[in-house]
């Protein structure tokens, strides 16, 4: 069957704008990933008449609808009871869903609330779902999800509200029961860039991308970064590979030292990755950044093997106490100077002794920029007994309240230059 | 005019996942503000005849519809052509519009960008606006947004797709629009606490929150903070302001201590005042927050008149090297420990010789937790001549993926602790 689909959200959170409607993204990537066209998203309240109306007028034009949301132990979750009775579906109590609701209750409210209480018994309602649907397993939370296929030959696909429970479920139990409707798997490989943009990017491959049919190619950028998204479609896994290999080692040849990575989630994680391999140990000595990139670097399970030695140096008082950077240097250069960046490195290695040190000095505004170091001059240094080098970044783009994307493409750097140091090893 | 509200928002890049649609959160945010009611969020592609649908879809059920996106230079971008049509107007060149989008690339394209070329006709379109409209200037880019009252009592408002450009649009020109058509103005306080959870709030002010209608009360939560914003509707700013006095002052007296700031923004920034109205300086030493806190305070412009300092002492070397922890110490109770926490702060306040420093060390996860440590504990330190303290956290909230919630949240106890020894001096 050829699916068009609708995502429908439930919530009158979201139209209060007390939360962003992640879901909506969440699915719509997916529904792309597997090949399913989507043309509308809708959010209504936790309003029976008005679930009612855009149910209908969402099958009306598409004849798949995915519902997020509605479907909690309370009064106004009414979700399923609205969808069930447009299929003319009664609702049954599932007897595994209701194990299992019980069981989460034991397991995790006992032991973590101090305040224990038993459970509300309004939770069973959970458990009740349309008769003879496919339930949808919720491995991290009460409400299951179900899918329906109407008589009429539309499709309901009903999914939790909280994000950390509906994205699981539909990644794990969702879209492998799209493909398996389409007589296919797909299997994606994602390509990370670092240094090009989406535009020039895209330029360069525009060509391919509107021609390749199977693999496809999808850009997502982000944060100054484009990751390029290879999905293959065919009967079985090792097909999609042996279409995708190709594809990547293409992309790794046509773009040398632009591709941090294949699969690799993040600059952080790559630059851990990097060091781990080489069995390489650093430090961190951040001015402008302030700490972000040692919070990137220690969001990374594990990188205390590799990391374990940072240092903020806001003031020049901390670069010259804690880092040696001379006197001199700050007077004759300033604080933000190719020199000032490099005593920094070599300072904050020879300090905590890490085998490669970064450095980051650079002004990310608002205030204190001129014409001669405008706001935007970043300076990126790296020590190692292999390699020493000072980059000079000019990150601004020209709009106000900038300052926190100087920031992050500024620690972005950092971590390239940090992965490009420990591979020369 | 008693309106209702439905958000129109076009653009295929948003049903394609690429982009999170925060535009829609932005104007449910403002809409619950001015008092107008809005039941239907619905997004569509570039597709003319799906917008159209979807815009009469919109206007049988609501009065007012908002759209974003569309408004661009490109052939695909038709919301303005679209609604047009809708109301029967023909579109025709403003002048002013005109003016200011050849301005608008006079001044950034050619200084910015190396690769500067005269600006693309097709620009031109974007100043191509409906008969009888009430434009809205752009101040952040160069599609004019504008309002259309039909004479079938339906009034559509236009605004650009990019956040940058359409929030500041919305909120300078199209809230106060809605706001005059009530005949009424609107103002309202951010009341921040911290300590204590949104449904503990919540059922404290249940009947308030419930019974209010003119100043009302409504709570957003966010990483493990609760914003409370008062709103009043008067005839006049001063009026609105005599209103909310009382109401935000019955909160600062019924809530000691959980209330860090109104209209502050965030904890960070309340840190930074309480330090520079006391005229002290602070230093950080953390271990499992990695950077985190560093980087908040270097968020705010300014810090660096009160902040100059951090170390970031993952490993254990680190700590008695850089903050003079004792062997012994770290022997006997372990890095993540009361007395780990006390000697970090201690070691940073006398190596920064700043008035206040703070330390963090804990456990965040996924390993490294334990039955007598598990994940989610945490110690922070304060250490100053007046005031030294270290609080015991248990942040774990039972299940996976908890890593950068714990930290931000212990990041968070640690600028709240921050602020109130600053207050304390």
């Amino acid at each position: 069957m050829k699916f068009t689909a609708e995502i429908l959200c439930v919530g009158t959170e979201i139209l209060l704008g007390n939360i962003v409607n992640t879901n909506a993204t969440e699915l719509s990537r997916g529904l792309a990933e597997v090949g399913v066209g989507l043309y509308h998203h809708t959010v209504v309240g936790d309003n029976p008449q008005r679930l009612k109306e855009a149910l209908e007028i969402a099958f009306s034009r598409n004849n798949l609808v995915i519902t997020t949301g509605g479907l909690g132990p309370t009064y106004d979750d009414l979700t399923k009871e609205t969808i069930a009775a447009y299929f003319g579906r009664k609702l049954v109590r599932d007897e595994e869903s209701e194990r299992r609701i019980r069981a989460f209750f034991d397991r995790w409210k006992r032991p973590m609330m101090e305040n224990s209480r038993a459970m509300p018994e309004n939770n069973l309602k959970q458990a009740d779902m349309p008769e003879g649907c496919i339930i949808l397993t919720n491995h991290n939370g009460t409400a299951p999800g179900c899918i329906i296929e109407g008589e009429n030959g539309k499709v309901a696909i009903m999914l939790p509200g909280p994000p950390r429970e509906m994205a699981p479920m539909f990644r794990e139990q969702v879209m492998p029961w799209l493909q398996q409707r389409s007589g296919q798997v797909l299997r994606s490989h994602n390509v990370h860039f670092f240094g090009i943009g989406e535009s020039a990017l895209e330029e360069q491959l525009r060509e391919k991308m509107e021609t390749m049919e199977n693999p496809t190619l999808a850009p997502y950028a982000k944060d100054g970064e484009v990751m390029l998204r290879v999905t293959a479609a065919a009967p079985t896994p090792e097909e999609c590979e042996d279409m995708l290999a190709p594809v990547v080692n293409r992309l790794l040849e046509h773009f040398p030292g632009l591709i941090y990575g294949v699969d690799v989630g993040d600059l952080q994680t790559a630059a851990i990755k990097a060091l781990q391999e080489k069995g390489l140990t650093a430090a961190t000595a951040e001015s402008c950044t302030g700490g972000l990139i040692g919070k990137r670097i220690t969001e990374v399970p594990g990188s205390s093997e590799v990391y374990g030695f940072g240092v903020v140096t806001y003031a020049n008082e901390a670069k010259m106490k804690l880092l040696g950077v001379k006197e001199e240097t700050l007077k004759q250069f300033g604080a933000v100077s190719e020199q000032t960046a490099a005593e920094m490195a070599a300072g904050a290695r020879a300090l905590s002794g890490a085998d490669i040190a970064i450095s980051v000095t650079g002004i990310a505004g608002p205030g204190g920029g001129s014409t001669e170091k405008p706001v935007g001059l970043v300076y990126i240094g790296v020590d190692s007994p292999w390699h020493s080098e000072v980059k000079k970044l000019n990150l601004n783009r020209g709009y106000a309240q900038q300052r926190e994307h100087i920031r992050w493409v500024a620690a972005s750097h950092a971590l390239d230059l940090l992965r490009r140091t420990a591979q020369m090893r």
